[in-house]
C-alpha cells in the first residue's frame, strides 16, 4: 500500500528484461548504439513527425536540458508556483541555464493561468534591460497535482507564446498518464498544440532511468549535444538508456503501464468518495488523488501501513479542506494492485 | 575483436543478475534504499574507513561533482593534459564548478609530473586577487595512457597539495585496474596517500551506469548531496545504483573483473611484443596497450576486423614512434575474450 | 523639474573636486592607494567599528557581489517582490552567486513582511536536497517605496536569520537618507541590529559611481576580493573610487547630501497634499513621493515639464487609488532645489 | 619615475575636465545621454563605419563581456599563454561566458603564433561533443610583451577564425599605443583585418574607468546590453562614462596621449641601449620595454628610486638572458616625462 510516489515503484517486467537482451556483445558507446536508434524511432513514431531525441536519466535532467536549450542566462522562465521545476529541483533548471530566473504563476490544481500569464506579459519591460526576459513556459502535463492540459488549453498558452517570443515547454515526468486520460494523440497535445521541447518520462511509468528530451523546433536542437555532455547526462554504455526507452514504447507498453496507474487512481477516489472521514480535493484526471482526510480516517489508514504523502496548502482543485482535515496526496503506479486499493478501502470501511 | 574503448562492453552476469533482484516491490526513492546503503557500506570496507558515498551514473558526473566540492568558481584545477578532465568531459568541471580554470601539466603517460607541479605552484600568486587560485589537483588511477601511480608517488603529490591548501583528486575511472594492477589495498593508494576524493568508477568495468563521489576529506561533503540534485545526477529510482555497486563490490567481483581485463592487456602485449609490425609504446601497468603499427600490421589488424582508436601525437611512454608508424590505442576490459588475443595475434602472424 | 531618479542628478561638487586632487602623480592601482585607505577608515568611523570594506562603481555590482558571498549557488534568497535586486537588475545576483533561487516576499511598501517571512520559513525542507536552502535575506534601506526599517524591525529579521542560518543583507543603496531620516547611528540600523553585509551605496546620493560592499560579518570577507576581481569590478585606477568614497563621507558630506534631498521630498509631499487632483499615496519617509494623480493633475504637470514616472500596480503604502487616478512617483535627490518644488506647486495651483 | 604600469598614472587634463563638464543639471540615466551617444559618435568616425558600442569601466569587463558575446559555456577560447586573459583576470571570461575554457597558444612576444594555431585546430573534433568547441580566438594589440599586430597578421588569423567558425577578439587596453606605432588606420588594423570584436581600452591610456566594447559583427550585439547589465557594469549616471570617451576621442587626443607614451618607451629603449648592465629583450613596438639588468644596472636603478616589475620567465621577444641578469618590465604613460628618462639614465650612467 504504498502511495508515496510513482517512483517508489519497480522497473516492468519487458523493460527489465530489455536491458537483459541489450547485454549482447561490444556496441558503440555514447549513443552511438542500435537501441538508441530504435528509441529514437519509436519517439519519431509517437509523435507522427521527425523530432530531436536526447535521451538522459532522471526527469530533472530533461527538464534543466531543456530549458536551458530555450532560455539565455538573461531569460525568465514562467511556470506555476508548485511546479516541479520550482520546488523540487534544487535550482537545476537555473544552474543548467547559467541562471535564468523562474517566474512564478497561480492557478488551481498546478495548471498554469493562462490570463495571468497574459497579464504578467503585458506589463513586462521587453527589451529593456534591466529586466530579465521572458524566454520559456514550462508547465507540466500532466500537473504535479493531477491534473491535465486539454489541447485548446495548451494552443492557448501557446499562442502567448508565440505572440511573445517565448518558447513552450512540457514537463511530461507523468505525459503518458496525460495521453491516456484524454485518450489523445501524442500530438495533438504536443507539437500540433504549439509546444517546442517536451521532457518525455518514462522513469516514474515503469522504467528504471530512463526519459527522453524531445525536441519539436529545430532551432532548438544545436546545442543540446553539447549541453547533455557537459552536463555529464550523456551515458557511455548508451544502449541501455536506448533500450529501456524502445521497450517503453514498442507495443504500446507505456500507454499500458499508464492506464494501469491511471485505474488504480479512478479506483482509489471511488474509494474515496465512497468512504467515512475522507473527501477527494477535487477532479483526478491522471494518476494522483488529493484528498482530506479527518484524523480517524487518517489514523486508520496508517495504522493499516498506508504510506502516503501528507501535503501542506490548498491544492486548488475545487474542493477546500474543513475544520480536523489535513491534505494528503496518494500518487498510483503501474505496479499499483487491487490488493492495495482494496486494503485502503478495508481501513476506511468502505 | 572491439579494443575502442572498455565502454563498449556490456554488463557483468551478476551485476545484471542484480538488477533484476532488486527490482521487487517498492523502495524508497532518491538514495534512501537499502541496495544504496549496501553499497556504502560495501564502500566503507574496501577502504578500511568511514567514507561519504554519493552514486552517480556517470564518471563525468563523479569527476565534475568532486571537482566543484573542492574548489571554487575562481579556483584553478591542476591536471595533465592529456586528463580525461580536459580533454573528454566537454567543460563538465568548468560548468559544475562554475567557471574554474584548468591548468594543464605535462608527463609522460599522461602522468602529472610533480616537479613541474611543484615548479608552477611556486610561481603562483597564492593571495593575489588577478590570478585564480590552486585549489585542487587531479590526476587518473590507472591514468589515461595505462599507468598507475604508486603509494610514494601519491604521497608526494599530496604532500605537494598540503602544502598549498588544495585537495587532491583522483579519477577512478580504471581504479580497479590500478588496484589490482599494483595488488595494492584501495586504502593505500588513496587517502593513506594523501588523496581527498575520489571518482570510485564501476562502468568502465562491468557496470551498466555506476560510480561513486568517495570522500574522504570530510569537510567536502556537505555541499555534495545540493549538488548532486541541482546537477539532476540524484537517481529517483537509486535502489539501481545501489544494486548496481553492491554487487560490484560485494564478494570482489570488481577485482575480479578487472583482473580480467589486466591480463587480457598483458597478453595483448605480449602478442605485440612478438609480432612483425608492432612495437609496443611503453610499459602496459593496467587495460590499455599503446602500440605503434607500421601500415601492414594496421591493415592487417582492421581486415580482421579488430576495432581499435588511432591515435595522434606521442604519448610519453617511453618509446617514440618512427617512420611508418602510427599510434594506435587498445583497451581490454572484463568482456575481452582469449579469442580477441587470438584474432590480433593472427592477423600480425604471431 | 527631473523626479526620474536620483541618478540623473549629477556629481555634488566635493566629490567631483576630489577626483581633481586624487589626481596628482602616480598611485599605486588596484586600490592600493591613499585614497581607498581613507574611505575604508572613514567607512569604519562612520560604522564604529573594524569592517571589511570593497569599493565597486554600480549599486548593482555591490548587491550582487554581498549576496552571493552569502548564498551557494543552490541557495535560496530571500526578498521583497518589488525589491530592485530582483526587478532591475536583469538577474546579476543569480549569475554573481551561480544561480541561486531569489524567493519572493511581499508586504507594503516594499518592506519585507516578517511573520510571512517566519511562515515561509517554517514550512520549508531545510537539509532536503531537493530545494534550494535558504541563505540569505536581502532588505532595502530605505525601500523602493522610500519607506526604512526601524532598529526593531531590522533586529526582529535578524533574529529570524540568526535561527535558520542566513545572512541578513541590506541594500543601502539609498542607505544615507535611510538614516537622515531617522537620525539614527549608522551603527544601529546595521550591524547592531544584526545586518551582516550592506551594499553602501553613493551613487545615487551625490556620487559618480561609487559603492562599497560593508562587510560586518567576518566569514563572508575571504571571497570578496576575487568575486569583485572575477567580476570585472576591481579599478585599474582605483584612487578615483577612493577618492569619491571619501568625499563622500568625510565631514558629514553624505549626510547633508541625503538631508536635501529628504527635505525636498517632505517638501513636495506638502505640496501634494495640499494640491487638487493629487493625494499622497502614503508615508514619506525617505527621497521618494508616490502620489495618486487625476487626469488633469498629470496633465498640468507634464505641460509644466515635469519628468516622473508613471507607476504601476499598487504600493501599498496604505493609500488606495480611486477611479480616474494613476500612479506616480517623484524621487527627489541632493540636487534638487526650491525651483523644481515651486514648479510643481504652480503646475497644480498649489 | 614610475614605470609599474600605465595604470599608475592619472587622468589627462582633458579628459578629467570634461567630467566637469558633463557635471551640468539632470541627465537621463543607464546610458540614455549626449554624452553617450557623442562617444558613440566618435567611435563610429574612428572606425569609418557603423559600430556597436557598450561602455564599460574595465577593460576586464570589456574583455570578459566580448568573449561571452561570443563563446557559448561549452566554447573555447583560443588565446596566448601570456594573456591578459589567461593570466590576470581572475577567470572573468570563464565567468562571464558560463565556464568557457581558456585554450593557451605559445608564440614570442605574447603574440599568438598562427601556425600553431592552425595546427591545433586541424586536431580538435569539431562536432564532437567530448570536447569543448573553438568560438573565439583572442588577440591582445598591442600585446602584452609590448609588440604589435600587423594588419596582415591579423588578416591571417582571421582567415583562420573564419574557416573554423570562430570570432575573433582583440584586446586593444592598449589599442592606442598599437594604432600610433604602426601610423595604422584603426579600421585597417581591425574590422578591415577581420575582427570581429574589440575591447577598446582608454583606462591605460589617460581615461579614468572608460573602456568601450566595439562589435563589428552585428550577430554578436543582440546579447550585449543584457550582458551588461546582468554582470552589473552598467552606470547609471551614464553620462560620465560617456563624456571620458568622447573627450578621449575627440580632437585627436587619444593618439595625442598614446604618442607621448611611445615616444618615452622609445627613449628609454635608446637609454637601456647606451646603458652598462642592460641589454633590451627585444623590439619596442608600444609603450613597454623589456630589458635584462644586471645586478648592478638593478640596484642603482632601485636606488634612485625606478618602481617597475621584476619579470620571470623569457618573453620570447628574441633576446635571452644572460648569467645574472634579471628580466624587468618597464611601462611608460602618457604621463611619462622626460625628467623619468633623464632619471633612469643617470641612475645607470648612461
Amino acid at each position: 500500500m504504498n502511495f508515496a510516489s510513482d517512483n517508489t515503484a519497480g522497473v516492468s517486467q519487458p523493460i527489465l528484461d530489455a536491458l537483459g537482451l541489450a547485454n549482447d556483445g561490444r556496441a558503440s558507446s555514447y549513443g552511438a548504439d542500435e537501441w538508441t536508434k530504435r528509441a529514437t524511432e519509436a519517439l519519431c513514431e509517437v509523435f507522427e513527425r521527425e523530432v530531436g531525441v536526447f535521451l538522459v536519466p532522471t526527469g530533472t535532467a530533461a527538464n534543466a536540458l531543456a530549458i536551458a536549450a530555450a532560455t539565455p542566462p538573461w531569460g525568465a522562465v514562467f511556470c506555476h508556483a508548485d511546479s516541479h521545476i520550482n520546488t523540487d529541483e534544487c535550482g537545476a533548471p537555473e544552474f543548467y541555464s547559467g541562471g535564468a530566473k523562474l517566474v512564478t504563476l497561480t492557478g488551481g490544481g498546478a495548471k498554469v493561468d493562462a490570463d495571468e500569464c497574459e497579464a504578467m506579459l503585458k506589463g513586462w519591460g521587453f527589451g529593456v534591460v534591466h529586466q530579465v526576459q521572458p524566454a520559456c513556459l514550462s508547465i507540466s502535463q500532466a500537473s504535479e497535482f493531477g491534473l491535465v492540459y486539454k489541447p485548446d488549453e495548451i494552443a492557448r498558452l501557446s499562442e502567448i507564446c508565440r505572440r511573445h517570443g517565448m518558447a513552450l515547454h512540457m514537463d511530461g515526468a507523468r505525459f503518458a498518464n496525460a495521453v491516456v486520460s484524454m485518450n489523445a494523440s501524442p500530438a495533438d497535445i504536443t507539437w500540433k498544440a504549439g509546444v517546442d521541447i517536451l521532457s518525455f518520462g518514462a522513469t516514474k511509468n515503469g522504467a528504471m532511468c530512463a526519459e527522453a528530451v524531445v525536441v519539436f523546433r529545430d532551432d532548438l536542437r544545436a546545442s543540446l549535444g553539447y549541453r547533455r555532455k557537459r552536463a555529464a547526462q550523456l551515458f557511455s554504455k548508451g544502449r541501455f538508456l536506448g533500450a529501456q526507452m524502445a521497450a517503453y514504447l514498442e507495443n504500446g507498453h507505456w500507454l499500458e503501464l499508464a492506464g494501469r496507474a491511471n485505474v488504480a487512481a479512478a479506483r482509489l477516489e471511488a474509494v474515496f468518495r465512497k468512504a467515512t472521514g475522507a473527501r477527494v480535493a477535487g477532479p483526478v484526471e491522471a494518476n494522483e488523488v488529493f484528498v482530506w482526510l479527518n484524523e480517524a480516517a487518517d489514523r486508520a489508514l496508517k495504522g493499516a501501513g498506508a504510506v502516503y504523502y501528507d501535503w501542506s496548502g490548498d491544492p486548488g482543485l475545487g474542493v477546500p479542506g474543513g475544520a480536523g482535515e489535513k491534505l494528503c496526496r496518494f500518487v498510483t503506479a503501474f505496479a499499483t494492485t487491487e490488493d492495495h486499493i482494496d486494503g485502503v478501502a478495508r481501513a476506511l470501511g468502505a
